[in-house]
């Protein structure tokens, strides 16, 4: 641990952007295509550590084009908000649980791990240096994405097939960068717009024994194709399903809950347990965690069929469904498009 | 498909380096260490199809921080080789089966198709370019590295959690990159080194309506955390299994055989069939079409499972196993642990 420990925010190296870009409209800016003056970028080796972080002018990365990122998805990233609140000052949404899973998304990636303080103050340091891009809004926001890559060059067991010689390699060379970009309000009006879903068991976004309840890049890239049909067949998003009996896991990128009277009659709010196939979403938890504490109906982590889903559509069990995450906080659906048939949750209580 | 042709081999910008590097003795080269004097790149955008492809001194790759491929693994890869043969002559090893397995992790990856013969054209132009750098030997080679990733900077759909009223966005900025690398001979003396396996239900490699068939960056990165568990083990690779019945499907990154008197008494070369969760390999194409063509036994894609291999290994029944791939042809296995107890193939057939 003592390499991973050798670098502190106290020894932060701030190189400022001598032009300074404009900043766009909160209430035109399309989400992740602007991003601020500045980055933070802290580099890794196995035979060094860590090295000094270092915040600069917003630039490209150079990448050998052999890094271990750009073949074999040894990468991983986080998402979290900043929000300028109605005393003009700027909060973190939670930030200690994204540290805390970029942390295990690290380890499962076989990346360096890293000490979470440190880099949760060298990012405050970097929104600080940014500040006027927090919109002054509190329904924009400032979206903060940490990023961890290999930047390995490969060798032996990396380079495509294994040879059986010489041993794993572990990445050596690694890099984290937090890169900003500031995101208007999502919803035009007042209301949240619901979003239809196709569910569809050809596709299978995560499984046991992988790395569904880790941030790593390839759960990303992987799910692009049915997000693509899921389009083609109308829709907005994927429902991913698993299993033989279609449980219900996840809504895009994002969490699922279902607020319902369940088979006992019970009002109740559940999602799918942290059971190794969904991610631990930091919105998620805290919507479990604000449920809880208002103690108004039972609150579940649990599994949920489309079975279920049906039979409580069927006898007007079900009061709303929607996603969770950090881009759009909740989202409601409206439709859910399963073996040709539509289905309609209501949508009345967010929207 | 009009913009995907827009490109020809015959439109290939040559940038020569200035500088020539001194080429490694192919005797001693670590695999994937040493790269040539240059690159191919193709860049491609929804707007303006394919650029046209350049060929220019090796260099590091200068992307946009928010670049898919660095984020959710929006990246494919192939590996094939260069040999000189007895006359001289470089030769590919079956590339056209590399290009069709591309294309085919391209559209998986909704990154653009692209002509096939066209990159192959240009491939081969590299390696002329380059073909001092293939090794005057028959055992060593140069291995060539296509890569296709996402360079869209990410908006919307893609930046974390979805929005619900914009739509999908498939990458709209990719860039095919091609890096050569002269491999020596894998094995000193004039025998195959054995490799010993961990198998552990505990991971599992890939699964129906994953991407485990094609050569997907995401599959690779998600490995290294068990393959580092196979060595504190005391193994060199993992042997990876699949299912409640624990059917052997891959080893490391290598498509697996068994070569044995299966339960009817045949004399059988069996490997697992292309169900979706096994990558196609060239290198195991190959077996199987020449094995088929001696006629001298049984061959078959089959399901084996770990239950299959120990009452053959009880009854004395296994000839061989061994895992196949680009980089090290064949390799034959000598050990596999699993549930805590060592099994041991016979190795003298190929050792």
């Amino acid at each position: 641990m003592d390499k991973l420990a050798m670098w502190h925010a106290k020894d932060l190296i701030i190189t400022p952007a001598t032009v300074l870009k404009e900043k766009p409209d909160p209430n035109t800016v399309v989400f992740g295509t602007v991003f601020t003056d500045h980055m933070l970028t802290i580099e890794w080796s196995s035979e060094f550590g860590w090295e000094k972080p270092h915040i600069k002018p917003f630039q490209n990365l150079s990448l050998h084009p052999a890094s271990s990122a750009l073949h074999y998805a040894v990468e991983l990233f986080e998402g979290m908000k900043a929000f300028r609140d109605a005393d003009n000052k700027i909060r973190l949404f939670r930030p200690n649980l994204n540290m805390d899973r970029m942390h295990r998304s690290a380890l499962r990636a076989t990346l360096p791990g890293f000490d979470k303080e440190e880099l949760m103050e060298c990012i405050k340091q970097l929104v600080k240096l940014d500040q006027e891009w927090v919109p002054y809004s509190t329904s924009a926001s400032l979206y903060i994405r940490p990023t961890l890559i290999g930047t390995e060059v490969p060798t032996d067991s990396l380079f495509g097939d294994t040879l059986p010689s010489l041993g794993v390699k572990k990445p050596t060379k690694a890099m984290i960068f937090v890169i900003l970009s500031p995101v208007g309000s999502y919803f035009s009006k007042e209301t949240l717009n619901p979003v239809s879903l196709w569910a569809n068991p050809k596709f299978v976004r995560a499984w046991k024994g992988g790395t569904g309840d880790c941030k790593m890049g390839g759960n990303y890239g992987s799910s692009l194709f049915a997000q693509c049909e899921a389009v083609d067949n109308g829709c907005q998003q994927v429902l991913w399903l698993h299993g033989e009996d279609n449980q219900i896991t996840e809504v895009g990128t994002m969490n699922l809950f279902l607020y319902w009277i369940n088979e006992d009659g019970e009002e109740e709010l559940a999602t799918p347990p942290l059971d190794g196939i969904i991610l631990p979403g930091v919105t998620r938890q805290s919507i479990l965690d604000l449920a809880r504490k208002w103690g108004e109906f039972k609150v579940s982590e649990r599994y949920l069929t489309m079975g279920d889903l049906t039979t409580a559509l069927e006898q007007n069990r079900v009061k709303e469904m929607f996603g969770s995450g950090t881009a759009c906080i909740v989202c409601p659906v409206s439709d859910i498009l399963f073996k040709g048939e539509a289905q309609s949750p209501p949508t009345s209580l967010l929207c």
